[in-house]
């Protein structure tokens, strides 16, 4: 059983950097070599011209980075054909020694959210994703199941604490007992990610999600997590620095470890929709060396 | 363009209880005369099997409940096949004249919150239900994609204030300014609640789950939110009582209204997996009846 901590910060100290590359498909982005006639959800073809968009994706992502991210949402907007794809997809990243983390953030209770954790996490699942992210709004048990699972099969587990959105200070940022409910949600989970540390690294396959765009909590949560992965989104397009990105990451062997910070649109869609494959392709290579560059020498 | 609130009313009103049945397969509990050998998840002929057993189901349901709610988590855990079936699903329940909640919980930020709104709520949908629940922890502001494409579909979408739960409390009830973060939640949503009202009824398409298990928050949410519908589980399997679940209903033209109880497993899987057809639908339809008649009769 593959402990996904221990094989993602092997692969990052390889590469020495942190660059995820998030699989966002916006249909309406997708350049125009790839597209298949009027793109409309539901219809196969359409869900098939995603998948050659996102293979083609893959295949300059092979070798560069460790971790992708398939944004689930975008998927499901395609209908079943949408969710066969993302399956395929996973499978292909696989295949190309990329790990992957389902960006689904699901969250439900009991024997539910075992469903969500067999349907994604466990060994045997149809849509099997090295992790997923989960969202804690319901209360710490109904986060068991994805632990028990990931424990079970190796998988790791992303759960939401501060996100990068205007907005998420609405709940998040509500102040209960003198700390705000953020911390709240990281300090349930120490004990969780106690039990999940890898024992070639030591990193726990319980990680968090904390938005780069608000790097203080990023660095609250480094000390009262001191294992826990993390997972930084808001980097890029939406407008975080390389510096504000890694401010949760520590001094490891090579470099800054423990975490990942995600850039999507701005890999993905370099170029305008009407570029032609050529364009495209020197265009994603252009913004990933510049984001593994900015990355790898960025300074915490 | 219809409105969900005015429709689903108006049902209740026909059918003089509040009682909305759940959709949850699952898959070890499927009786015998539905299964289809070893049960496989990914498998499409396990997927078909479970799309009989739901088939079936909302055969007995028909004429008989307003809306079903069918958990996405238990069709995602079959693979796409399985999400394949959900849509099936929907489409037989819109045949049947039973409108449709997807349980889905989701939640995300800006462009990807509008994708999980164009999949579940959009009018060209490829997986249209008529209504969605939807997770507030990321905030405000990531809930507008939903209200938004609510008021152009005419769709409705629930929100989760306070599940049911044990652990409901962990984050839910955590005392942010004198006031439960569950109850920030509910004041948030009165502003959009008021501008989904509909023009028949003045109930809105903006809704909000409340477990049975907790009914003082129920109350409290009824005076914060006067005009939002209720989704109540918890009732059933999950141990609250009939009186429990409609304590947040008021007084309407035909007895309780502005809210729907949800069951699922006791309807569902009234007898044990090895039962006969004939057993299976007697049990479910004394099962359905002991429901209709005990939430008929229940006082708030």
């Amino acid at each position: 059983m593959a402990h996904f901590a221990d094989q993602l910060i092997a692969r990052l100290r390889e590469l020495g950097h942190p660059l995820c590359v998030g699989l966002d498909p916006h249909l309406a982005r997708i350049p125009a070599p790839f597209r298949s006639g009027e793109m409309v959800p539901g219809d196969p073809a359409t869900a098939d011209a995603v998948e050659r968009f996102c293979a083609a994706v893959i295949e300059r992502l092979a070798g560069r980075v460790a971790l992708v991210k398939p944004q689930s949402a975008l998927f499901e907007a395609l209908g079943w054909p949408g969710v066969r794809a993302l399956a395929r997809v996973v499978e292909r990243c696989r295949a190309a020694d990329l790990r992957v983390l389902l960006d689904a953030k699901r969250g439900d209770i009991g024997s539910t959210a075992e469903g969500y954790a067999r349907a994604y996490l466990a060994a045997d699942a149809p849509l099997r994703a090295d992790a997923l992210t989960v969202s804690p709004y319901l209360g710490f048990d109904t986060l068991e199941p994805y632990f028990k699972e990931a424990s079970q099969s190796g998988a790791g587990v992303f759960v939401l604490v501060k996100t990068s959105n205007p907005g998420s200070g609405d709940l998040q940022d509500l102040e209960a007992g003198r700390v705000p409910v953020w911390e709240r949600v990281a300090r349930g989970l120490a004990a969780p990610a106690g039990a999940l540390r890898g024992p070639a690294t030591g990193w726990s396959s319980l990680g968090v999600v904390v938005g780069a765009t608000y790097p203080e909590p990023a660095e609250r949560v480094r000390e009262l997590l001191p294992h826990a992965l993390q997972l930084v989104p808001g980097y890029g397009a939406q407008g975080a620095s390389a510096a504000d990105a890694v401010r949760g990451l520590v001094s490891g062997p090579r470099g800054l470890e423990g975490g990942v910070v995600n850039s999507s649109r701005a890999i993905l869609f370099p170029t305008p929709p009407e570029a032609s494959a050529t364009a495209w392709e020197s265009g994603l290579d252009a913004a990933l060396d510049r984001a593994i560059d900015e990355l790898g020498r960025a300074v915490a």
